[in-house]
């Protein structure tokens, strides 16, 4: 038994965080989804109305990783009056080759949250204008925070905005932000939260729309990653439509869970969808932003390929 | 992190083993099933073709266990040609509570192997004559050797007879059993094997049906446990049309991968499905073998109560 490694929160909290290093794994995995070879069923989704819970699981096989990750992330959503995070979780790491355990990462989340912020950083690095200089983010949380962080190291951001429900929660992650080097305010509205904005990142649970599509310019990237289930809904149906360019992480989860779904439902786009992935743009099957003006929007679900990614990053650094 | 237990294959070899306590923990299990509020999504499987590999992904909450199971089969077939098994794998129970991971059961599929066993247990109980004594058994590896020590917890056996394609490994388990205190013999023949059987059990991963519907006489019992893949079959499909009585563990599981998908797809039965369920059978919702002339049928593909119900009786054990 002793060859299975089994790494607690505080050990991988010492090992990875946030940097250029794991934001250029993520790309390589979405590249390799895109390359073809990958193997990522869907996700595994049960809910559980007697507990106000639900837990997904999901995994992917990437060609030339030794090892594949399944990950198991618990949503509980009446842990916060228990005083515990609502989401939790771990990864389970195991030989491409044999099968056989080779580690378990008792992450509580922690590497789904570097591997969520990690995607928006490639993103924005695909999508965004290069002279993007001032962020928009949407919701105060964990994410909100991560994805900003994410965003400083892909493009040189001198100003940021945050609007969130609670705008008190708004008004203490700007002044946290500001404290690190960015002047960040926290803005009541969220129009006007992304007026002046070249990224805007969405991160809320939210079920009915926030964004409108005319609130969008000329020149803006969107990058919406609050919506992982049928139920959520960050961006007006219309700003599909809107858009110039409209990518997800994989359609085959954003047409399910993801802003496309709303989309759909709304008849805005209909089947057949030619959108490109993400890492069509990233292997240049797809040019991807073509002009300063155009409008992009990215779709992020969170895929399993990312998964497998950060812990085989993780078993690296540890070795 | 010190309140996650992660216990090693040898620690749940000492802790649990099968026995009449666990036949009745699964049988509470199959009887919960039945009686609604089981929440037990679709298997999640994935197909790894480069290295001739797949793992499963099953899981079930059941109202009134403190956890529920997560478990992760990995079945890699070339691992034999390495020395090693071609199935691992492990079980992550979470807090039905709250969904933080409560324990890392590393069982390298031992707690799988007990439970299938035991669910054999349970059908052999509900189906089979009181008064069977003897047991053919087809196949002879490790589920082999498990169901007919399962069934003699649950019936008077005195006499077996082992048929596996392979006759050396027949005989090895033959001469196992004997010493065991059973007399036990080898057949090269599967229908001699079944001729006298009382209760046959099939254990095999075969694609082409072994046990053809003529073979078999009236007051025999069948549990098919091989088929767990759309590609198995072990029963000519008409046997279940010579049955009195088929039941699944869970239609929906039997349809899409067990001998009941090969009696679909060859014609012999046609939707609406109405069969019982092994559950519906022990909360007398359906009476079961209802004379010692019926011959029953029992399909198992293996569900994720059994795995929630026994990662739980392990848990309570260690305690």
């Amino acid at each position: 038994m002793s060859e299975i490694r089994v790494l607690d929160e505080q050990t991988l909290r010492g090992t990875v965080s946030l940097d250029g290093a794991l934001i250029d794994v993520i790309e390589r995995a979405f590249a390799g989804l895109a390359q073809g070879g990958v193997v990522m069923p869907p996700v595994l989704s049960m809910h559980l109305p007697d507990a106000n819970g639900e837990v997904d699981v999901k995994t992917a096989y990437v060609p030339g990783l030794p090892g594949f990750a399944v990950k198991i992330s618990p949503g509980f959503f009446d842990n916060p009056s228990r005083g515990l995070p609502s989401t939790s979780g771990l990864m389970v790491v195991l030989s491409a080759e044999t099968g056989r355990v080779q580690a378990v990462l008792l992450d509580n989340g922690y590497l789904t949250d570097l591997r969520t912020a990690a995607a928006g950083g490639v993103a924005a690095r695909w999508l965004s204008r290069k002279d993007a200089r001032r962020a928009a983010i949407f919701g105060a949380g964990m994410q909100a925070k991560l994805q900003l962080r994410a965003l400083r190291l892909v493009r040189p951001l001198d100003a940021a905005t945050i609007w969130a429900r609670d705008p008190a929660k708004a008004e203490a992650l700007a002044a946290e932000m500001s404290q690190t080097g960015l002047p960040t305010r926290a803005e009541a509205d969220p129009q006007a939260a992304l007026a002046d904005a070249d990224i805007i990142v969405t991160t809320t649970p939210a079920s009915q729309p926030i964004l409108q599509a005319d609130w969008l310019r000329p020149g803006q990237h969107v990058t919406a990653m609050g919506s992982d289930q049928a139920g959520k809904n960050e961006l007006d149906p219309r700003c599909l439509d809107r858009a110039d360019l409209y990518v997800a992480d994989r359609i085959s989860q954003t047409e399910a869970m993801g802003e496309l779904r709303a989309a759909l439902a709304a008849g805005i786009v209909a089947p057949p969808l030619d959108f490109p992935e993400l890492g069509d743009i990233i292997t240049k099957r797809h040019p991807g932003r073509v002009g300063d003006d155009q409008i992009t929007i990215a779709d992020l679900t969170g895929t399993g390929v990312q998964d497998t990614a950060i812990a085989s990053h993780v078993l690296a650094l540890v070795k």
